[in-house]
């Protein structure tokens, strides 16, 4: 039964995917309804014209980040500009959880690693966190911005992460919202398991990733004075910054998102 | 009273980091013992004299995967040869839990990211599996091994994860060991969420993750055919490979493994 079951479970799935997954997905800022035409920018023309050689005619699905997700059909493409007439509501508008990352942003690659793994485990907001060890020029946030939209596209998301200005561990903790707890990764060895932590969390939560290098010592006391703030362990191995950002997004999932 | 052991072990903490962590760490291959002598490498001695400049008499941490991690000091040192001598045990040997990690190889990055970091989440063998939608050149399999010792180096992991030699899906499947559950990461409906499926597991578990553009329909029923695998979800986004990976890593630690 079990069995027959999947089966029908697959096929629809499968059903789904020829359906709507195939098509190309894009983000666009307009608001979106009904028979709404849209003006394509010059990239979005030169990706949907010119990289994939769409035509006129052609379908694809849009989404903005609020109205849900639509299928919209080209009615004018060059490899320049060209417009797009919005056909159908495909899925209607889904916000992810209220997850917080707050972290302190590592070496290029890295970083983007971060936004985008970030945005697949539905991070509703990206807040850049500079510590005394972080070591990096000016953040680029239209590129990071740029990189959480392409990653959202691929994902599946309804809704874009909020990416906030950056500021320092000490704004961070001075103006911290009532209500909130703020999960940070610690080696030191009297934490608590992260999962066995944020099972038992009520409030709201947000989650802080330290530099290469860690936190200075100075920083790991003020965040430890602080009653909103709860240290967890992520195990006996050293994990680097982008990859203990994962598995506490991963937990926190698993056990106060949307993957129960 | 939990303020002051905090500060007892932040204390500790910050000890045992000046001691041992700003160290080196470096794998060596041959056997290790107090008071024996290790002929480096090339490529180590051009690491060690050349790149960090470091001289006779200088202190580093190494480890082979079985002995554990010792301390060795140089005795001679060029940016071509040099010796080291085994100065003391640091950590009695650990191995990582016996999971294991079967993945089609992604591309080139993003091979290397799920080399890295799973090397981090403290997988025990990495099993790489060709199905119909893997897309990739022959397999550099010393290249991989080394991304894995280098992950290994800096996670001060004490044992190697195993590398195997790729094979397909049905030889995976086929010469399956008895008493080991397949985990896979399914987007259909009807699996269970992974945390719920890894807690309630009693034997031995391997994961596996299928390549970008996902198992084929012939693929999914091959594998739900099979009494040994369960297919779980990782939420209502789509995730990619590499990503897929490491939360199923970071949730078995949590509920199997040596995170709790």
């Amino acid at each position: 039964m079990t069995k027959i079951l999947r089966k029908l479970s697959l096929l629809r799935y499968q059903a789904q995917m020829r359906e709507n997954y195939t098509l190309t997905r894009l983000y666009v800022e307009a608001d979106l309804s009904q028979g709404q035409v849209i003006d394509l920018s010059k990239d979005q023309a030169h990706y949907l014209g010119g990289v994939l050689r769409m035509t006129t005619g052609g379908s694809l699905r849009i989404f903005n980040g609020r109205d849900g997700e639509w299928e919209a059909q080209l009615t004018d493409i060059s490899r320049k500009s060209g417009q797009m007439k919005v056909t159908r509501l495909l899925r209607e508008p889904y916000a992810c959880p209220d997850i917080w990352l707050c972290f302190a942003p590592v070496r290029k690659h890295r970083n983007a690693f971060i936004l985008e793994k970030a945005t697949e485990l539905g991070v509703a907001r990206f807040q850049p966190v500079t510590t005394q060890h972080t070591q990096y020029g000016k953040l680029r946030l239209d590129k990071m911005q740029s990189q959480i939209i392409e990653a959202a596209e691929q994902t599946e998301r309804l809704d874009l992460p909020e990416l906030k200005d950056p500021v320092t561990l000490e704004q961070l903790l001075g103006d911290w919202p009532e209500g909130r707890t703020l999960i940070f990764a610690d080696e030191v060895g009297d934490a608590k398991p992260a999962l066995e932590t944020l099972k038992e969390i009520s409030s709201s939560c947000a989650l802080l990733i330290g530099p290469e290098g860690g936190f200075t010592p100075q920083e790991r006391d003020l965040l430890r004075e602080q009653n909103f703030v709860i240290p967890v362990t992520l195990g006996p191995r050293i994990l680097r910054a982008d990859t203990a950002a994962l598995s506490l997004l991963t937990l926190w999932q698993s056990v106060q998102g949307d993957w129960g």
